[in-house]
């Protein structure tokens, strides 16, 4: 369908998690999205504080939102499709392992420089849609 | 400084919200950056859910995160600029005219179709930046 047909081509997507104290937080992303869960890995700066927001608001509100969207200035063009789900930290294992392959597999710059840190998972549970 | 000239000449930005319920929340959104506050029209369908949605998240917990940025497939052109505050929501008065002033100068669209709804004014206390 059109909407999995556009989430699979965009190149990038907003994440947005909530952090400890409630205040919102969002950054652009690359993902892949693989049967109904969205990957992404944290690849900029592993140890920085920056890197490790998401992961730290995950671990207190283990829910994400990602947004997809096309910009344009015939307003008659725009669209954004939003996919909500539950998160999990992939630090290693099998899944992580078959997320980077994925990643991999959509985006050429990973092929030779693959993640080190964790891989979030979101297990998308609502597709919403405009217009 | 050249963050400022990015903030400014951005076309769209991405806005998190909290949900009441704290759950992340994120839209494309067009916006005007004007002294240390971004404003955002809440233009498209005023009385659907979908719109009302990030209102409600505001009235619930009154703070935003805006993100602007670039997508480049060279990863060494990538950048964003994120703008953290208190986030205000003006249903009438001269704020939210001047804001609709300033949504019109910087958009074409919005001058002959002024957004008839709520205004979220941000007062930017934060910025980050990457790289």
């Amino acid at each position: 369908m059109i909407l999995r047909q556009r989430v699979d081509a965009a190149r990038v997507g907003h994440l947005a998690t909530t952090r400890p104290d409630g205040r919102p937080h969002v950054v652009p992303c690359c993902f892949v999205l693989v049967g109904t869960t969205v990957y992404s890995a944290v690849d900029a700066k592993p140890k920085s504080t920056l890197a490790l927001q998401r992961l730290r608001n995950l671990a207190a509100t283990p829910v994400a939102c990602l947004v997809v969207d096309h910009y344009d200035e015939d307003w008659r063009q725009l669209w954004w499709i939003r996919l909500d789900g539950g998160a999990r930290v992939l630090e290693a294992g099998a899944e992580r392992e078959a997320a980077l392959e994925a990643l991999a597999g959509k985006y050429p710059q990973y092929v030779d420089a693959r993640p080190p840190g964790a891989v979030v998972a979101v297990d998308v549970t609502e597709w919403r849609a405009w217009p």
